[in-house]
């Protein structure tokens, strides 16, 4: 079972990454981006052992704790 | 308009980041990951003006030029 894990900024967090970014984009010549903000996307694949509450309990447990940094960082999980 | 992209590794590129990251959960006690997988998320934000199909096409274009290296990264993008 593959898992995928959203982590973004939180609203109001400066994303300098991203502003570089969209300034890189509007130099190359795309017009008409009022924003870009960068997060990271993680699949974890879980063994067909695992069933899918606990792969839930696990994930949210491993963004709290390692994934995402919960004081600057939203998290979403997606399970199949 | 928000549109989203999902930049990931081709299948069979190594992913050390997404090694080092399942062993540290392996560490922590997680059990019964077969693969963990790390990708880019980016949230493109369009101004209103911009058509969809219009959005689409320059999504495609910013992502063969500059946020994905096609050599090794696929991407998937996604509009409202």
């Amino acid at each position: 079972m593959i898992a995928k894990v959203y982590i973004t900024l939180k609203n109001g967090v400066l994303d300098p990454q991203g502003q570089a970014v969209q300034k890189s984009l509007h130099l190359m010549g795309f017009q008409g981006l009022s924003s870009v903000r960068l997060g990271k996307y993680i699949e974890v694949c879980f063994e067909d052992s695992i069933s899918k509450e606990k792969a839930k309990e696990e994930l949210k447990s491993m963004c709290e704790k390692l994934l995402a940094n919960t004081v600057i960082e939203d998290y979403r999980i997606e399970l199949p």
